[in-house]
């Protein structure tokens, strides 16, 4: 057969596999070769090839051959459980982003000592160096084979008609699975066990809760350390348990889970936030808007929602009941400020014409998918819809990526974005999207010319557009790594025409104006977590939600510290006095754990000169200075919105 | 008997009238009299009086006296239509503020043309002076005289079993009737037929859809011609109609009814209002909270809503469905913002902990109740839940009144309110309310002692409190004379308990706070509602949605005139720049439609000079001034929150 390798083309006889071939390339590939890659197919490294085409050896370096050293380390989690505990029931293993999991019927939780003796019992495994061997079973054989593991034969029982049902064996211990997987389990160079949580097998609710351990494998034990601690300094910044400790929020199982309750800290922040947004919107000549946040199934019918997000909508009534008034909450502000458009016949003089509203949307989501500020029921965010002539889309798409990334920037998410541009699945077109291929070839040329004009350096994301056009997805990498949406600009050429949105052109023709889809910063919860990871809970001060503490060092400064703390309020800061009889040092310690960027300590002398001693949260000690110094600082720190 | 009239008191025979009565004591007192009310109970003049009491003989300037006028008015309007069209069939026909009206089964619309025949048969049958007698009759005898008139049957048949089935009839027409009625149709002094509408039988959409003809009676053409002439003003002024001709805001049939879309005007005013609000709340020490508009079945059921409001709310699931989840939208903030307060244990010292929000709440009424801003399903309001010690008590339930008067009082509204002391109904306690007797009683005792107090002004409203306590309601008085609550503060004893809502007070002991509920400023969409009929459109300037308009006179002064809008804008104000070609006189007739309130004519020689020509809407010139002086006066206007 006929291999290209790294560019270079190969012969050799057909069944050679791929370890064996690494081999005869160099010393080093093969010692630290994890899997192959054969016609962009992952194998494991003993598997015969029996085709031409391209060969990859992939190591640790390859996303694809981190995810099969993690599910081979699964594979030894499992073994070493089944050894230290042979009562325990097998579920399943995966690898996943950043390591893998095993999920064990088991009557009691695991207790951190136990993962230290799995850690043990892993070890050994690894260092046994034991071979994996893939072999096949008739589904008889395979279901007699597994009969003490419930879960899986459940598994095998809904493996189709004619599935191959393949196994892994490591010495004693056998697991049912389809790979690929690691030659043997010696090449795990560094693995570690990281935390344990319920699961519900297959996910459900209705099924049986799990017990589940995750771990993580590295090619070295210094590459493994750094992720460890890195992962340590990101899980202290976690907004879900940060954010609940400084108080911007929680939840509450009798309201519901993805229902944050917004607590004065995280509901100020906010209101700032949209405050800033509405505001900076006016400037660049928003009109601002507020529609309804529920309508009657008519107008979900016309949008296109009620075919395509149905199961994503909270449904007040009977969906099916076509004779009774249904209503649903809506998942997306546009067909209900596209309303406001329509409320009169449009010129083409009124275009572009931008409509901005702080909006409040609502997803219908599972119950087991929500997590904290981040996957919500409901959110609010900044929504606008620009109706345009086709002669101003560029200029408009312009205007909003500048928008987005001038609020991105002044917050200090921009730093940690990247841009998708999100097309539809010309390989699976009626599945989600309205129009036509050519609607869409359209639309798609004209945002990449656009793109490319604006010297925008994306990704292409197929099978991403919302259902009436494709976007511009602004992705922003949060601390632990993960990649999420935060702002959309999007194209539309087809809701316009199911509204009937025309205006009349200078010709006297009425025309079908193009829409955009667009937010500035994206759902404000998720943005206010994200903030909080970014900056471990100490917001920049022009965000922050008290912004000076005053601190009276003694009962005699009282007075003066309340004065002070008035004087800031009534100059639009957000300060408060700390007046209480604690000794100075306490009240420090109490406003840097609440994360106050400015403390104003101030005692007899300072009463007396009229001065204050100012202590920055990270700077430390700033001084004493006149309260107007202070003030000038603080104006200067919080106009410019220095991260500081 | 001995009755009391006056204050006088007089012997007469048993069985004596109040007509014969009224006529031994003033001649005058006989000719203007309309009815009569003994010991509480109002009766038709004619009716035999045999009890001791007091007696009071009613005019016009009786509120029961125009209802029975006007009653008697409703059985002229169906005499003279069952006269003109002897097939229409009659449903109802009571005396409402300000007027009565009556329900017809008709194939066709009334057309004006008929209501100016129907007004010319009304005049001649009140001319023959009618005199209107009662009679009763068996079940069996009622059924058969009635038996043309299906809709008098079915009200007849749901009569109970022991009723007294009652008529009235005048010459040769009869209606089924409680009374009391006028003792002769020559009473009625001026009569007018006002409008139609459609009217479902007994308010319900099952039912057919009846002709309404509205009209109104007075006690002399002057006062009936004033009172035409102050409702076609107030007609002027509906916001329904007007706001929606300014395009504040418009309601879409695809949408729903109640759910009205605030186009930017609309948007911008509530907008500024909730800042308002929010800022000077925040300046007396509210702390702001952003909750969920939506919880699971089981916080509703902590609240008592899901016992005592269920119909009223909109419900996402099967509200009976127990082994699913089921949500409802909010119908208020109090459990929600109830959960910030539970968010950890709180102390005496934290106390009183004002908790403030702009919140959205949604009500499920019948899209046959929904009226423009004001009957509405999902509106915005300013909400706000005290916690307290009970020694808190009055000086916070008098801050919440100071605070929603300052608020009232800035907008211009506080002057057409009055006070409502709003209690439970003791004769009926189990129906709609929580709690004990000893509870309601203590707590309507602790309140009407802070009214007092407080020198506050109530009539008492029974059956009119929340379920869970008494509350001061605010109530407004619109151009139409009609009656609305916009504020109410409430004193709640009871939630604190079911919701566990503990403080540690000083003495170590957990105890049970009292919460007020308070707003301070209404629905921001009703609010806005009364203020364009207030200000007939012309909002004061500090909220007008648009402030300054500079209007160029020729092309050469366009660049100057949008500096001008531009530099207003920079400064905060909302201003815009009419660069149009149009003649000066139509940009200006322009600026008057949308009144808005200043308009700075620039022309060559301000332009040359740097001055401006200033005209207000309603003041019209006010002359060539720098632009500085303009700005100093704006900000004189706006800061000062003037009614101009």
């Amino acid at each position: 057969m006929k291999l290209s390798i790294n560019g270079q083309e190969y012969e050799f006889e057909n069944g050679k596999n791929a370890l064996d071939i690494a081999g005869e390339i160099s010393k080093d590939l093969k010692k630290t070769a994890l899997a192959a890659r054969i016609n962009g197919r992952v194998i494991s490294l003993p598997e015969a090839i029996n085709e031409d085409g391209v060969l990859e050896i992939l190591d640790f370096s390859d996303a694809d051959g981190r995810k099969v050293m993690r599910h081979t380390a699964s594979h030894v989690l499992a073994q070493a459980v089944k050894k230290l505990r042979p009562e325990v029931k097998l579920a399943i293993g995966p690898a996943i982003d950043n390591g893998f999991y095993y999920d064990f019927d088991v009557d009691m939780p695991f207790t951190p000592e136990f993962l230290k003796e799995v850690e043990k019992e892993m070890a050994r495994i690894i260092k046994k160096n034991e071979r994996l061997e893939r072999f096949e079973l008739p589904r008889a054989e395979a279901l007699e084979l597994m009969k003490d593991e419930p879960y899986k034969v459940e598994l095998i029982n809904d493996l189709p008609e004619d599935a191959v049902i393949s196994f892994y064996r490591q010495g004693e211990f056998t697991d049912l699975c389809a790979g690929p997987h690691l030659p043997s389990t010696g090449r795990i160079k560094a693995v570690k066990l990281l935390s344990t949580a319920g699961a519900y097998w297959r996910g459900s609710e209705k099924n049986k809760m799990l017990q589940r351990i995750y771990g993580t494998a590295f090619d070295s034990k210094e590459a493994l350390d750094a992720y460890v601690t890195e992962r340590e300094e990101a899980l202290k910044r976690d907004h879900n348990k940060l954010g609940r400790e400084l108080e911007y929020f929680t939840t509450v199982d009798v309201v519901g889970q993805g229902l944050p309750i917004m607590l004065p800290k995280g509901a100020r922040v906010i209101q700032l936030l949209q405050r800033w947004v509405e505001d900076v919107e006016q400037k660049k000549g928003y009109l601002l808007t507020k529609t309804p946040l529920m309508a009657k199934r008519e107008l979900y019918k016309i949008s296109g929602h009620w075919d395509h997000y149905l199961d994503g909508m909270f449904v007040m009534g009977d969906p099916k009941d076509e004779t009774k008034e249904c209503f649903a909450l809506r998942p997306m502000t546009c067909p209900f400020q596209y309303q406001v458009y329509l409320n009169r016949q449009r010129s083409y003089r009124e275009l572009p014409m931008r409509l901005g509203e702080t909006s409040t949307l609502f997803r219908n989501e599972d119950s087991g998918e929500m997590h904290g500020l981040i996957r919500v029921r409901q959110f609010t965010i900044s929504e606008g819809h620009l109706v345009l002539r086709p002669d101003q889309l560029e200029e408009e798409f312009k205007g909003c990526l500048e928008l987005a990334k001038y609020f991105l920037e002044a917050v200090g998410m921009l730093e940690d974005c990247t841009f998708r541009f999100s097309q539809w699945d010309p390989a699976n077109p009626n599945n989600k999207y309205e129009g036509t291929a050519e609607q869409w070839n359209e639309a798609q040329a004209i945002m990449g010319k656009i793109l490319d004009h604006l010297g925008v350096k994306y990704e292409i994301g197929i099978d991403e557009a919302a259902f009436y056009g494709p976007k511009l997805d602004i992705q922003y990498h949060n601390v632990f790594g993960k990649e999420d949406t935060i702002v959309t600009i999007q194209i539309d050429m087809l809701l316009a025409k199911r509204f009937g949105m025309e205006y009349v052109d200078a010709d006297g023709q009425k025309k079908l104006p193009y829409i955009i889809h667009r937010t500035s910063l994206g759902c404000y919860e998720r943005t206010l977590a994200y903030l909080i990871e970014k900056y471990a809970g100490a917001l920049p001060t022009w965000m922050a939600p008290e912004q000076v503490r005053v601190l009276s060092v003694t009962d005699r400064a009282a007075d003066y510290a309340k004065e002070l703390s008035d004087k800031l309020c009534e100059m639009g800061y957000r300060a408060t006095a700390d007046l209480t009889g604690e000794k100075i040092g306490k009240k420090i310690r109490l406003a840097q754990m609440e994360k106050i960027p400015y403390m104003l300590v101030v005692g007899d002398r300072d009463m007396a000169e009229q001065t204050v001693s100012v202590r920055h949260r990270a700077e430390g000690d700033l001084g004493a200075m006149s309260f107007d110094a202070f003030a000038a600082l603080l104006k200067d720190v919080v106009d410019s919105k220095a991260r500081k």
